[in-house]
């Protein structure tokens, strides 16, 4: 099984990036950084006659390694009670390239598992994420990939996390699933 | 009162932006299409010694007319079960500009009221969107806007959107409100 | 199409019974109130080897109107930002008679159509109602009952509800296609 | 801290009560199971002019021990996506006695704190009970009681929670800081 992080924090080593750390500590898997990837906003031709218009970003590489492995950790902080402006891009253009003929893309996601972890502060994750949860729910349903687990992580500054005893258990567990 | 459209669509002329027009037919009113506008994800430095650095775009020219009017209509397909991720960023950069003393953020958005329209086709919008308006309470909520209505409307192509009797008799109900 | 309306409210001539006037105003239709109904709570004996015992209540008379029907009407005041006890002791006990081979159950229930009355007053239920609409949702998914629409009313005293002009559009909307 | 249980479940023993075992190992607290007293479902006289009539049954002994301790469990399965009827009833009660002068209901309940036990097998119950989740914490918001945690278990015959090994680490994280 192999293993790909999407990380969709706007800042790196904060407490998203912490957690997916502890769930990953010794477990090979590759990791991305959806901030380091020029990736624009989707241009939405699905009803124009001549279809998409190719786009020159980042986007294909962070999509092909999406494809080539099996379980998705996303992670994100809990921006404005959603998933980072930069992750919610990652998912707009998958409505361009599910029905672009060079990718697989309907048969592939079908066979992966997704695992979100969510870091937020105040007013209490716990309840404010469960939006996001039911968000991320309704995108793995519609495409057919498993919703496997989830993490709601609280915490403020970077390092807090630590604090979060629930949280750190629940990536332990993780962990241990995977070495 | 003065009012102001943001259109989240990542095209022109959808059924969202149909219900907008519906709505404010024969108001007076500024219209952004979010689209139009460079704007960049945020890099969130909140915990950054020197703090946010100044970004180059457009975004303060929405930002601008964002805080120069009472009533703000959000409008924004459901894209994967959630706004656009154009209109995504524009509310993750409010991290921001909310720190900003240039601007009067905080004090401006509590006298405003807040207007959302969604439209979606399938899974029914009127169940798929619910996280999504819930998400839009807890922002307004949090800080201290009013979240004055909703409309959820139901339609794919473009045009569709009339067929929706209950989505138009909505926006007429504003419409009325406002003229 | 046979039409049964179940009003959940514990008083009649309440807000969602209004609404239910409204909307099923000069339509055949049959109305059960199920506060003159006496039904007890269930008690889970899936797992006793047994199965359930008999239980000597009212509550047949209710599921065998329910099951004769094509459309329900499902009508509740948000009390406590759910259904009415009553309304969700009427669900529970479907657990029971779902298994019992008098009644054709799981295969009348997948032709039926639910349409769902809401009302509250404050906080405004049409955010605070959405976590029931979500379960109303889940319910008629688990079942294979389609969930055809939903209203959310908002008023306090009796008759209130006729002050919510977008409300009483939708019932006309629906009378006008059950006449 | 005086700590009381309040099962909801329709029998003894399940997976709630399992959970509820666990969490409170070892520690002083009193345990109620709402089925074993009688409760009748509220009938609404909030705006009757005579107010609410005298009810005959055990609700008021599970009052008094509601307001007497300051946290409180509420274990309840996950009954068509809901609390329990019986749980239900326990709340929709409370608009009859927080008017009752008897009872100093509005003060008392501000000073306790909250924590929700949830299990459920299938769909998954850590999706489908978030509108449950989301409903405690709208009551507990309403008479400002805080919300302290919740844990959500799944398990479906008598005993198969232990193997929810995720519900099982956080009710012992809840042992630990009671004990």
């Amino acid at each position: 099984m192999n293993i790909l992080t999407l990380l969709g924090s706007s800042r790196k080593d904060g407490n998203s990036d912490y957690l997916v750390k502890q769930a990953l500590d010794r477990v090979d898997h590759t990791s991305m950084h959806l901030h380091d990837y020029q990736m624009n906003p989707i241009i939405d031709e699905r009803h124009t006659e001549e279809g998409f218009t190719a786009v020159e970003d980042d986007y294909e590489r962070v999509l092909k390694e999406f494809l080539n492995n099996d379980i998705i950790v996303f992670a994100t902080p809990l921006y404005w009670f959603g998933m980072s402006g930069q992750m919610k891009i990652f998912f707009d253009r998958w409505s361009q390239y599910m029905r672009d003929p060079r990718f697989d893309f309907k048969e592939s996601v079908k066979q992966k598992k997704a695992y979100v972890i969510i870091t937020g502060n105040s007013p209490d994750p716990r309840i404010s994420a469960l939006p996001l949860v039911q968000q991320f729910k309704a995108i793995f349903d519609y495409i057919g990939m498993e919703f496997s687990d989830y993490i709601i992580g609280q915490a403020n500054k970077p390092g807090e996390i630590q604090n979060d005893s629930f949280a750190m258990a629940k990536a332990d567990l993780w962990n241990r699933q995977w070495k």
